[in-house]
């Protein structure tokens, strides 16, 4: 059965091969009047991808296709859609149904459901098992798809559904604006962007690093300041300096001494997901009463302004673009597992792959 | 040297004889400009006086005399003193001095003052230690001297300037008040003011305690509900439902499932500072985008309403007197280090043991 009963797509049988993509097909859900059928052009491929498909963030259902930063053309909308409509580009991210009836749902915190369904690996009641953008076709609620202003390309916009609004919901909750400093550790993908969405939002970003090599790229982005954390003693420069810090990176360091570097009050914030645990005494938090914690995603709402914003000042993901295909997936992944990318990857060519879908 | 060289109380010698008081004199510091003296007619006996003599936060000088929760009468002020004068009733806490010059002092944050000094076992630039509130005297910058409406007696004014304050802060900090749910774990000193006033902020309170036998004190109190956490389970019922946590109690439980009754974006956050560390993954915290963390005092603002609050909603701390003496200090903090107080000790009777001084 070709689509719209499913869906053709590149997956893998199994975490032992993670890297080793097969074309196939897969059955996409029943067709509800909220549900919004999307032909797919662009996705970007994400730690996330290969968190699950090495069995890094536990089991999931087999074969799956991945990719969860999608953009396409609407192509069909259930009877009670009204944000969108057949023939308009949109995004979908990283959740793809939430019931928008519970207490965090109803208080804008649908990324916080306790019912989500992530975009790939979820199952939804029926048992209908979701997959990824490395595929023709999606099919989501319309509540997490989102229009793409006419700025942004596919290439450009399609990182941003993931990596990018997981860094912009922690800046804007956090208060990311002029007069504010901002650490970001790590530049890597989620990095880059947290350079960017800061410095749009219009506060101070400073980039703290291990690698010296970075300094060149921080600064293009837009950041005030380099700060080299394999120099010793670096903190000490920049004590009580930062209104929160964005660390992108794994906690393998002295926790303390990036604590010291935050206001009276400020946030260590965690964006990604490291798998090793951080031992913590509360005494490493009463210098200046921080606070360490996470996110996951952000909401509606967020993707919306983000979009807007992106466009509005013309903000360019760095990526690099490469034909969707099994070689293509193969080498996308294996080389974000190899951190050889800066900063992030887009997969393109799906008329090449799929055949014109609109 | 009697005062006003120096001043006369019950000191430790040994932290191998932690409760064995000798009564004897100390050095004040030397006068200056902003300097106020106190003649002392009460002390709360907290946990960081024990805390203090038996080691347990690391070496202090010896011999010392404790206490921070002082209540007295101002007997002499320096001649660029503006906020008090002689004969006014006042208070110090746990914080003496900062250089209310730096960048957190500047802020209002001189908790958080590089060169805070603490009421006892701090040293002044001369090399004078700073001695606490079991004694006939205290010497303190005015900053941090606060006059006590009248409302308040002694006893019950007097643990609120360490224990009070410490829960005070951050409560309001983190939005206590009308339509604000609040969990306060441990009906402890601590505790028992995060209910009263969380309650007199106009919150609902919830006190979480592994001992059913605090249900009645924590509802005479004033709190809303209680949650026995020793029944297995009990977090289930209580999912997404606190805006944030008070923690008074060291951390020996599975704080996910004190994390999972956290709204979205909700604080746990700790007062008092267990010795042992805790082991955390950010898994932990990305059900709900939730915090933990901690915090050192209040600030001089944050003293001064408190108080008034107290006194407006006539806030009634839950004290045990007993008079200042070597036998009265060996005995308050014996049972404080055997949790046999509910809540507070006030050491009171200072006439009897220094003579009339005002």
């Amino acid at each position: 059965m070709p689509y719209p009963e499913t869906a053709e797509g590149f997956l893998v049988e199994d975490t032992a091969t993670w890297s080793t993509f097969k074309r196939g097909n897969f059955p996409l859900k029943p067709f509800e009047a909220h549900d919004v059928d999307i032909a797919i052009s662009a996705c970007g491929v994400c730690g996330s991808d290969v968190h699950t498909i090495t069995g890094g963030w536990g089991e999931m259902p087999m074969p799956l296709c991945v990719g969860h930063e999608i953009v396409g053309t609407v192509v069909r909308v259930g009877p009670s859609v009204k944000t969108v409509s057949v023939g308009q580009r949109v995004g979908v991210g990283a959740q793809i149904w939430a019931d928008l009836d519970c207490v965090n749902c109803k208080a804008g915190e649908e990324t916080y459901c306790v019912k989500a369904l992530d975009t790939y690996g979820g199952r939804y009641e029926d048992g209908t098992v979701t997959h990824g953008g490395y595929s023709s076709h999606v099919r989501a609620h319309e509540f997490f798809v989102f229009p793409i202003p006419e700025g942004l390309t596919d290439e450009v916009a399609a990182p941003m559904l993931c990596a990018g609004i997981t860094v912009y919901s922690p800046l804007t909750r956090l208060g990311a604006g002029p007069g504010k400093k901002i650490g970001v550790v790590g530049l890597g993908g989620l990095g880059h962007f947290a350079v960017l969405f800061g410095v749009a939002l219009g506060a101070e970003v400073y980039v703290i690093s291990h690698s010296p090599s970075k300094k060149e790229d921080a600064l293009a982005l837009g950041a005030t300041g380099f700060i080299s954390s394999s120099e010793k003693g670096w903190a000490e420069k920049y004590a009580f300096a930062f209104d929160f810090i964005i660390n992108t990176a794994s906690i393998t360091f002295d926790l303390k001494e990036y604590f010291s570097t935050l206001k009276v009050m400020g946030t260590f914030h965690n964006v990604g997901m490291p798998e090793t645990p951080v031992t913590l005494k509360m005494q490493d938090f009463v210098a200046n009463s921080c606070y360490i914690g996470t996110s996951h995603l952000g909401n509606r709402k967020e993707m919306l302004a983000m979009l807007e914003l992106a466009a509005k000042q013309n903000i360019k993901s760095w990526v690099e673009t490469i034909d969707v295909s099994e070689e293509g997936c193969h080498e996308a992944v294996e080389r974000v597992r190899n951190n050889k990318v800066r900063y992030r990857f887009t997969l393109i060519g799906y008329d090449k792959a799929f055949g014109k879908r609109v």
